[in-house]
């Protein structure tokens, strides 16, 4: 009985974590909660399906379903249904164009962030786990971020690339590797670099990681150590931009399946709906 | 190894209950079975958002989605798939104006009700948990229900309010502290009071209260004891009202995410889909 | 301490299948992955929902949501959403009439098929288990398989009723008592018998078969042992039939889940979506 005991004891635990999001933290980019992407790189389109040819209703169904012809720089008219919601299925991603690429998101309101969590489909069962993310860059904002700096930024051949290695749990704010001007944007905050290990097994696939606090300012010149603006002063943001800067190794597109941000909510509700 | 038995299962135990929808009962007011809210009171219009106002096709899939104009009186196009399905993700609620209000459900056929399960998203990953219900009467009907008394009824100034304190999977039917009148609705039968504790662990978001048999009618004057039906002859009901008498503290609205109703079925099919 | 290893470890084994579709192993029939019904026996028509009936709009969201009109000979819209997806709940199913009947799926891509899995929903919470199917047959195609040969085919009265009895997961194929002429298709590769048990216990609703290998031919004479692909030239398939021959005894229709294909992929991306 006290065996028992004891794993009903661990089973608890593991049924209230996988029972509150996986994560046991209210995630403010929810899509149904007010969150929303407002801009990304470009996205990759996929053959028309069978169905979607073969009617009416299919191809209508189809544009309800996230493939619509994409007018360049447009927003893809489902993004936020598929990168800040909950993973439905394999497929249901975010398909960015190449191996890197970016995503700006607005939060449902102003938080102080604490935690970023990235979840890919476990490569049990995925068809191709090279189209994961491998290396991301967050950053905060307040107010819309302006666009990147050239193309659709944040290239392979930027110094972002040379992030790599800062990754986990811990992962290092404001590493004096990145060059400031790949940010592309003044009074970004940078939030923290991170690695999605793609190959975790199934349950870990849900990958959170502690944001430094307080966030350093991504302006500062390289080998600077970047402002710091004080504990006292931790700044509130309601827009963030995860910048994808490699993959798994998919040459040709990178699937994003759900990024959640966690922090302490700050001031009014803004964007939200009932809940 | 005798270890590892006991964990499995204890393990098995949970998975079962966990894929066997929480509950392990047939609900029998599930949408897709047949299960269809028929009327409310007022629900909360949130502001449009972003996604929909910026295309036709986001505007057609936020109608799709549950946030048309809704005329007086109507009952929300998404009500049966907001209140009777699967929570999907928070937001994904009926929102009832104010602290209270109530819902009227057509079953999938008729059943002897023996519980009622209420889920919300946990408190951990809520991003505001003082929508959630707290006092809640279970009313049963043959055919549908007649409209509550005097407006949009039940409200926190009529005596339901003081049902509070009946709660729990014990909960007692037929307290004589409830009046007649604010039942509004004769031929009612009461099938319970209970309290939804909207701060329980994750794992026990799914709360079940077990219903007092045979259901006392409401048509019991105060300080009567309310007729028996004999438990021979325990009615069959086709329709409930779920009367919310308080929620955990928001003024301007309480969200619904989902109603279970168990029972043993009796008679034909009704408006059952396949299955 | 020990005790608790033990207990996490177990837990962490569940925990990973469970987050893993629950079987560890990729499907090559999912249809957000290019997965797709491409034929059927008829499917049942159910009563239009009152919702449905109540509004424009709801109409509208029954077509989308499958039940459009049907043709005789068409396509389901939404068979593979339906049947080659997860399952959101009860009710969401592809309804073959009567209690047999047949499904052809492309796959998302050519594979040598290892195993197949079904899933329906757990006896404990079904409103009408008798529709779960019972025996199965599963045959596989290179190329789009030519129509059964009969009417829809695959009737109780057809000898593939006499399959019962080879089930499990060591499925025989090519078994002697399976009529080549029932198969309605030469070139067809017979991948196995197998009987789906609907009252298994809920965590176990989702039942996966090996197949034997190399598949036989399912042209073999009656009597005769089929041909067997050599093991280095294992045959690729690309598209499978499921051929229902009972169901666990409801007279008007089959409800049909969930259905996975598992192998090894051969050769280029065919149908595939980005994933
Ligand atoms: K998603
Ligand atoms: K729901
Ligand atoms: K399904």
């Amino acid at each position: 009985r006290g065996l028992r005991q004891v794993a009903r004891e661990e089973i608890e635990v593991q049924l209230d974590l996988l029972t509150a999001d996986r994560t046991g933290l209210p995630d403010w980019a929810l899509a149904s909660a007010g969150g929303a992407v407002v801009a990304h790189s470009p996205t990759h389109s996929p053959p028309t399906t069978g169905e979607g040819a073969a009617s009416r209703l299919g191809a209508l169904r189809d544009r309800l379903q996230g493939w619509p012809p994409m007018p360049a720089g447009a927003v893809h008219p489902l993004a936020s249904k598929l990168l800040l919601s909950p993973i439905s299925q394999p497929g249901a991603c975010l398909p960015l164009v190449s191996s890197s690429g970016w995503v700006d998101i607005r939060l449902a309101r102003p938080i102080i962030p604490t935690a970023v969590s990235y979840q890919h489909i476990p490569a049990a069962v995925a068809h191709d786990i090279r189209s994961a993310p491998r290396n991301l860059t967050l950053l905060g904002f307040r107010g819309a971020p302006p666009p990147p700096a050239e193309g659709h930024g944040y290239s392979r051949e930027g110094s972002l690339g040379g992030a790599a290695g800062l990754s986990g749990e811990g992962s290092r704010a404001g590493s004096a590797d990145v060059h400031p001007d790949a940010l592309g944007a003044s009074g970004a905050l940078l939030l923290g670099h991170f690695t999605y290990d793609a190959h975790a097994r199934s349950s870990a696939a849900v990958q959170t990681f502690t944001l430094a606090r307080p966030p350093a300012r991504a302006a500062a010149a390289p080998g600077q150590q970047p402002e710091h603006a004080g504990a006292a002063a931790a700044p509130a943001i309601d827009h963030i931009r995860l910048v994808v800067g490699s993959n798994h190794g998919h040459a040709g597109y990178t699937c994003l399946y759900r990024l959640r941000m966690h922090g302490t909510p700050v001031g009014p509700a803004g964007n939200g709906a009932p809940e």
